[in-house]
């Protein structure tokens, strides 16, 4: 087979692992993890459960699958603004897209960060990796050799995020401006304490 | 038997399980959890499996323990500064031990937050609980009834707190001084947002 070929034939299979994984997305954030069986998920899909194990050898690795697109999602969405914007820009609008998308997701949000399901080193390792990709596209952003403490402040931003969207998404309360206003003072707050620190 | 005799046939077995969480906490503290078998945990409390199981029906069940011991003693130390001395001595202080419990416990405390060990659905429990009590303890001390962004703020600097702690102890960089600094000023720059914010 030539390299064309082979790539030609690969297509429809990634096509089709791409629709398993979204709706995937769809179904684990419609009912709890135990809830949805591998038969659910083929009939879903409208597919055997040979074929779908072909895609994913066990529901847990689906559901690791989803959970990396949709994180790589989030990322995506958050970071999309051109750099050609102002800074201030591209972070309310990265802010705006990171509260769409919890808003967008909000069981599976809760559900990654503050129960069970993850049950996983896989998952958890995902979610600390997201963590640490956007707080380095922050780092670049802010150019130059960071001090350790802006790291730890960003760090800490990016747990105030977490923290303040699942209370928003949970508890409900004050409207999406209001927090996202609050998210934007708190990074400029850590923004303007670390230099007054001594390093 | 009389309630005073009751008592005191029970005192020795919750010495005894106080003791065996103790060493619990060590254990789990030094070794992975999987690295640790209940036959570890006999031998180091030198006593017979039976006798362990009598105390805790499962590994699993005992690491639970230990960490709801360990939730407790964190929000103890924190919140154990005396209503006498200013809020700001209290919140000083209350960071302060919560900085010391994460440097004694720092492995401990990287687990449970960002590896699967902890992400049981009893250990996330306990987790999203210690938050829930630090948060109400803040807004106890606030007085008054909260407006929901104050609950939105808090909840996220807990958040901050525990992403920053993390850097700090995965890291390393700043010195303890700039991280409590650090977290005094996000916190005041919070409650500084809120009455700003629109309700």
């Amino acid at each position: 087979m030539t390299e064309v070929a082979r790539t030609r034939a690969r297509l429809p299979i990634d096509e089709r692992r791409a629709q398993l994984l979204d709706l995937g997305r769809r179904l684990f954030v419609e009912r709890p993890y135990d809830e949805i069986s591998i038969d659910d998920i083929a009939a879903e899909a409208k597919i055997s459960k040979g074929l779908l194990y072909h895609y994913f050898p066990s529901k847990r690795s689906f559901y690791v699958e989803t959970v990396r697109v949709a994180a790589a999602d989030l990322v995506a969405r958050v970071t999309e603004t051109p750099r050609q914007k102002s800074p201030e820009e591209r972070l309310e609008r990265g802010i705006d897209a990171y509260l769409d998308y919890v808003a967008d997701n909000a069981a599976a949000y809760r559900t990654l960060l503050t129960t069970g399901i993850g049950v996983d080193t896989e998952i958890a390792a995902i979610v600390e990796r997201t963590r640490a990709v956007l707080t380095e596209r922050i780092l670049a952003e802010l150019g130059s050799k960071p001090p350790p403490a802006l790291r730890v402040a960003l760090r800490g931003w990016i747990g105030f995020v977490e923290g303040a969207s699942l209370e928003w998404v949970t508890a409900g309360g004050p409207s999406r401006d209001v927090v996202r206003k609050l998210m934007i003072e708190m990074l400029q707050a850590a923004l303007a304490a670390v230099p007054t620190l001594p390093r």
